[in-house]
């Protein structure tokens, strides 16, 4: 019944792949079937003036997408003179939720910058950002405890994110974007390793949904999430 | 236990006064509490460009802050050169939700634009300006109707939203601004008339929750959609 | 033969109600007639660069107006990315004009901004944002007293502001819209309450002037902004 | 008394060399003292959109200074990004001023761009735009006449403009660099040919003034602007 | 001599890989060492306005860096509101560059845009560019061809390029960012297949250079464009 | 067979007339035929942050149109909100070639701006840039030296610049803007006074070029800035 042939509750393929650039503290490609986001952790001493002198650590992200990254070219944000107001809340979704799974005591006063530029677009970039973009916040981290720069893990949960739907009437997990661009009911789910919930966000596009269809895109995505954070957890061994 | 003495379950005294400036096709000022937002409904006959010719109608919503509706002024965007991330989001969520209650179609090709300005913020203002917004536009399709230039009734089910969230660890409904800035868990919440959902957001801030408070909330934000939506009926009759 | 059916001489009906928001050192909302603008000071103990370490203090003022003040909705300033020259203009014109009643060494390294915001337009903004703008100023400068944070009032003489012009060949006072839309000469004058001139700009709009012309203009503006002052009284009393 | 040492009525030596530039249709270079500021005219088929189809024409401005024209350098506009309030409020000045000697009927659908950018700036550089941008416009209209694309000449009456102020407690006129940094009360006088009163603009600057001294001023102006006037018709002799 | 240990006129290792992304009508990740760029082909039926009607095509490019493509973290053109002028000055040659390939009556009116992304930087990125952006419309006129759209070739004459500059006193081949950084002249040469020049820039960056060494470097970029011309091929095939 | 009726190897008359505004501590107002450019020099204290504490100077340029310099009217940049991608990029040109020139030790930490303002374009505008502005930077380092504010002289050898290009198939040297227009290839030429190279761009307009045509633009150019050099030392004597 999907348009990929996958069961209502199957990710699409995904790989991890890091360590893809030279220069970053921490990067991954991730790839979740044609969705390829680069994710790579950017570590600063110097942290934004609102907490200058806390002693408390700073995560933050920025997201982008490649002007040809989907199928019709989009004018370049940096040409267009400003970011739309998609990317905004995109990346302001991917910091806030990464930084739920940090301690920022431990972290210590210093900033950890993620940046998810989207290579290929099919759907779901923004979940894949913020699953991509914790393998870079993990493997940025690591550099700081093996150089002894911070002593206990500041990563206390690990952080993952799917999206789920109801795709013509039936609630799936983990849409592509023919899925994407004709469901009727589109989700983000942002879970710990643990299965506590960081942020949910349910938005009927054209047909509302009621609370059975809410809690059964839950279970999906509690299903889903704790497939990413496995996989996760390999690509950073 | 809440700071303004309210009952966990109880709204902030609600008011809805319409028909407050000469100009606009419909207006309201929404009082919720401490939260005061003008909202304003234009007609026009000009349509965005990916509406034009498809003799669909369209319904937008734009947002905006006085500078000293909050306890600090805050800069004014327009002398800033841009609206922040946090206003794009909003007057997009506005929009979003205004139209899940619209019949495109019966409303003809034709555009309403709903602004809403906090005069006075003291928490919820999204919400306040969904609610205000919805009668905003109920008056304004009014008028369109009155003169003929509308058959059949293009809203089939009105829209309101509250805010929910964890406070002191209690799940409370409709936050003013001290509980808001507490808050660990804080949810925007719209449905329809009839209970159909449309837009949930719960977003951890400081600290994760599991699907039981989810579902609380959830209750909540039910009881306090179907109060907003008799105060919207007896203010629009 | 005005459209109103006032006299020549005659003000608009003007109320000045205080205290109308909560976050606010100092507010009003003025109304002359149907153009309606809210008046809010704001006390910052910050100044601007050019002030800094000079001991004297600083008043300063923004205007705005809401997309639906008038009859046709005009596009939002922050959505436009930037203050039109029209909003520029005005609000250094506010500024200039209340500083002219300030003794800047009384009132101490200290600055007030005064947001005037036409929540309704009908002709005079810019007047009316300046005579409540006094007002607001005014009712912030008490507190600053009443707290002993200033010992002699640094409000030496009010200021207040009306328009004046020629509308069918004859010279009248505080034009509403409909005139001001078809007057041949407009211009603001702007008074202290003890008659001396602050800033006169009188503009030939579509027909030229003299100087008779020009001093019948004077007389009414002398005899407006006496009435106007005499309000302000009875509104900070 | 004055620090040039002209009397209280004498203009700065003022020189109108025309037909500067090769490429505009008409142009001066208009020195008053140390103000030197280059007027071009451009005619152009194209209106704005607000006067297109109805037959009448258009005279717009623009006033820029070059960022050394000024004792202190001043950062440029085009790299600031923006023009900034004043120039602004300048240009918008000139071309209100220079309309009202334009019969637009006359002139028929073009429309006219008078550039004015300051070389050197003395102080008065916005009433040099607007007598040397009368010069450039007549120069422009001329050829519009010559070549017969203009049959009756719509230019009704020069447009000229002068400086005066308060100095030193005295009435002074055409304020130099020095003065007007000094001056207590500031005006621009936009005049015609015939003494008609276009613009009138007095500000207090530190202290206020009353009618007997704005009718100094205003004699000052009569004065200094028939000089102008018949400067600029021997330069477009 | 060389920090890589290469010869003087020895290019890193050049691999260019064809077909990288689903979407677009051409691509190809052009890596030269360390520098690896994502050059894409946008195909569109839109010309820009100057050639609207012409019945000739348009080539144009746009060029951008990944924030963490290089060692130090830069602020992301999109958030700053603006391309920086490298940026600017960078893409502006890339397409006058590829332009002088290209037959644009026989391209027939249409645009093709050639996206040129730095995913990672180590010196060199605007010459990779233009190498990789010719491979990347290479296949798009490819598939233009192969549909019919087009008859006859409209690629006239392949188009690379390479740096060359003098470092530590000696003229080298392709500078990496270890030499780049410290050369004392820096030169792009763009170059056609068949040995023709199309643009040189040589530029003194500390110290100034003659004739024979200008000769020198022309001679090392002949050497260099012509083995990139024959990976070009290579890669097409 | 120039349209001009120059010699394929002649200059335009060039005249360099130099202290043309009283504010700048350099200034000229180079004349090359009807190319007509204002290069002034400020002197400041204050550097830029990457040269602070260095004890180096720093020599920066800044490059501007007049709207009407050219034979059709261009946007003003200030008005379109930026510097355009051709501003841009000459402006950096001319900084980085009168750089060549500065011995930054004995200049000492300050800076010099050097504003090339285009009062009038007949082509060359870049090259004239370059050529005045090194007049403006001479006269205001003579200023220093006068004042005993630097010891030893920074200016190590003149910085003169010239275009050549292949115009009717033939060589020619300082295109005017009816050979630019109309050019095959196009170059920039920057020397010093004793024949180094600073800067050599060329760029095939429509038609590639060889090396042996390369050879003969520049030895046009050698002989033109030659020619250049020694007018410069004339008009500084």
């Amino acid at each position: 019944m999907r348009p990929s042939g996958r069961d209502l509750s199957e990710l699409r393929p995904v790989s991890i792949e890091t360590d893809v650039t030279k220069h970053a503290e921490g990067s991954c490609m991730i790839r979740m079937g044609d969705t390829h986001v680069l994710c790579t952790a950017t570590l600063e001493a110097r942290v934004p003036p609102f907490v200058k002198g806390s002693g408390l650590g700073w995560v933050t992200a920025e997201y982008g997408m490649l002007p040809r990254a989907t199928n019709t070219r989009m004018r370049r944000e940096a040409a267009a003179g400003k970011q739309g107001g998609r990317t905004v809340e995109i990346q302001r979704l991917i910091g806030r939720s990464l930084r739920a799974g940090v301690d920022r005591v431990a972290l210590g006063e210093r900033q950890i910058t993620i940046d998810c530029d989207v290579i290929q677009a099919d759907g779901g970039t923004r979940c894949a950002s913020i699953t991509g973009g914790w393998v870079a916040l993990r493997l940025a981290v690591n550099k700081l405890m093996k150089a002894g720069d911070v002593i206990s893990d500041p990563l206390i949960d690990p952080v993952a994110a799917v999206s789920c739907g109801i795709y013509a009437g039936q609630t799936v997990l983990d849409l592509d974007y023919p899925e994407d661009s004709e469901a009727g009911v589109d989700g983000n789910f942002i879970l710990t390793g643990s299965g506590r919930l960081i942020e949910v966000q349910m938005s009927a596009e054209g047909s509302t949904f009621n609370r059975d269809q809410m809690n059964q895109l839950m279970d999906l995505a509690e299903k889903g999430v704790s497939e990413l954070v496995a996989l996760q957890k390999a690509a950073c061994a």
